[in-house]
């Protein structure tokens, strides 16, 4: 896209909502007179900052820190944009941060770094953590992502969550559990097959494996993955141990052909000649966003059960249904981690939210649903408890 | 102070006011419908991001960053307790941050930080400056705060302030002009003595230095500081080289004897006797809080004007008054830098508007007075486009 003229940028209502940015700080006392000045800020203050000093679990309580996110990213792997850099993330970060406002009454604040190497992610993370009560990651490339987030949860004892691995994985796993309760079969019978292997593509195929789907192939831009091909990352080498167990090679078609399960996760189209040779009764989320893998409408010629990225087609994907719903439940119980647990019990209350209303056209609540933060944050708190992870 | 007991926090209306922190950060964009998603979130933001990326200087209008200004600090010299770490310091930086928000429509955000090294911090603080419109290094120990400071100026093209030692040593100059002009003398013709070699007493020493004061003596906790002393840090090494021309050695009553001007910027009391050596019609700033270097009642029996930092006393000399215009001013202005000249055009601003109501008890605006902020905003301003610093 070219912005050709300032009459375009004025014209375009998406500018238009953006003048000024999307967020504002508030302060949520007064301070117009001596007498509140002096409790806010010097001397009283002096006296909240003792007691943190005496006590760290205070911080939790005599500030704004428990309740607040920061939505940190290197604008690398901004949408489909690819790596614009931390300025130009900067509209993203700001409507994650709007979302988990609205939707779960978070603080959240974006974090666009200059750095893009894991450490240097990693090192200032770290060292900004004291001011945060979590760290939401956004926007990272793969592999980068997945080192940066394993070691920042492994470092800190604030929840660490890679929104675009864990958010997407968590609403895929709630619809196909419903997709799959639809067309009268077991996870345990189905055939899945993910075309992309970046934050998205394998975070749902992990999900998917823990959670016990039959077999799982995976194809990134060389085809499927399998243990032994050359030149894997060391994350891809992980999914090969676990997924694949047929040992297909070659290109994602292959794999195809009789699958029950397609998870499109790339911008790659799929052919309807291809499409056709899925098992019956087959499941397509096809969640490329603006251009689905498979056009809906295509889609519906070969399968039961079609799903989107799109909020114009029934059956959004859409990670707004978890992320603000993981974090109310995790500050909510002060989770040191998101646990595996955690995410689990979130894909399980958005599926649940479903129940008798289940029909080819609705998996998967609505984005507005208001009752999807509330069951999230409640059953994420409470697996945090039962996995020893919550402070409170 | 200790913390006895529970009740103890929840009688103290410091504590109580600091529940749930003093801030939030709220979404000015409502999004309640998939239009409102689709334009403030995906798939519209993507448009925005493209023309950031094409054009970087979008990134001012289309996001909050141009008035967003980070509080940074690593806790290591909060008010006056001293290191307490990034945790128990973040009260007072909520607590700047709602300064920067009610004083002068600044969104601003705490980060505060687990490293205390110089190159840390810098580091830190540069990776994470695309997010902010400007820095404002808070409660950091000297002298590493000199050369954060001085490093983080030359990186970025955003402004960057030590409020510690620029704001001080701007409500300072501009009370010191308002009693001069009081007493019939000129700059020129004043003997100052610092108490304090700190942030604040390095950075007033040199701004009056500037102003042009005739002669004027800083004492550390070594006694007075004087060219050739031994074990000097670079920073009080180069005071020693502007400063004390009379070349006095020793504790701080020598210099105090004959001396018009004394700054108390220290936790050190200075005895009446030493105080009586003074000049006729002198002035006595004595600021440390809350407990004076020489207490207002004393004072006042043999100087012509005092000032303190105490709200309960006329003449409060306090950061509020200037920090919020002058990131007012350099915001508004685009500024790259707060150069000499734009604290200088504060501390005049903040002078001037006292005008002539000017009396021993009334030399510096109250810290409610709301002529102060946009006063200080248009002087600010004004002369960050006279130094060349302005981007529009």
């Amino acid at each position: 896209m070219t912005i050709e003229s300032h009459s375009q940028l004025t014209d375009d209502p998406a500018f238009v909502l953006h003048e000024g940015g999307k967020l504002s700080v508030r302060s949520s006392v007064d301070v117009n007179d001596h007498e509140g000045l002096s409790l806010a800020y010097t001397p009283g203050v002096a006296r909240v900052c003792s007691g943190i000093a005496e006590n760290a679990e205070l911080v939790d309580t005599y500030t704004w820190r428990s309740n607040l996110v920061a939505v940190v990213t290197d604008g690398s792997a901004v949408l489909g944009l690819g790596d614009i850099g931390p300025e130009a993330s900067l509209p993203v970060m700001e409507g994650k941060a709007l979302l988990f406002n609205q939707f779960a009454g978070i603080n959240s604040v974006p974090i666009a770094l200059s750095c893009n190497e894991v450490d240097e992610i990693v090192e200032t993370v770290e060292r900004m953590a004291p001011s945060f009560g979590g760290i939401n990651l956004e926007d990272i490339a793969a592999p980068r992502c997945f080192e940066i987030e394993r070691q920042l949860r492994e470092r800190l004892d604030i929840p660490v969550f890679h929104d675009d691995q864990h958010g997407t994985a968590i609403v895929t796993v709630a619809a196909l559990r419903n997709a799959v309760r639809l067309t009268g079969r077991g996870f345990g019978e189905l055939r899945a097959v993910v075309s992309g292997a970046g934050a998205a593509g394998i975070a749902v195929t992990k999900m998917l494996v823990e959670s016990g789907i039959g077999d799982i192939a995976v194809a990134d831009s060389k085809g499927l993955i399998y243990a032994g091909r050359e030149g894997l990352t060391p994350v891809k080498e992980e999914i090969a141990q676990v997924s694949n167990k047929a040992g297909l090679r070659g290109s994602i078609e292959a794999a195809l052909a009789g699958a029950d399960v397609f998870i499109g996760l790339s911008a790659g189209e799929v052919p309807e000649s291809v499409v056709a040779t899925m098992a019956d009764d087959s499941i397509i989320f096809a969640m490329a966003n603006p251009n689905p893998e498979v056009h809906p409408e295509v889609a519906h010629r070969h399968a039961s059960v079609v799903a989107t990225g799109r909020s114009d087609f029934p059956n959004q994907i859409n990670n707004v249904l978890a992320f603000p719903g993981v974090f109310r439940g995790a500050l909510d119980a002060g989770a040191t981690d998101i646990t595996e647990g955690m995410k689990l019990a979130a894909a399980n209350a958005i599926a649940d939210l479903v129940g008798a209303d289940l029909a080819t056209d609705y998996i998967i609540p609505s984005t507005f649903d208001d009752r999807v933060v509330p069951a999230l944050a409640a059953a994420v708190a409470q697996q945090a408890r039962a996995d020893g992870v919550a402070r409170k």
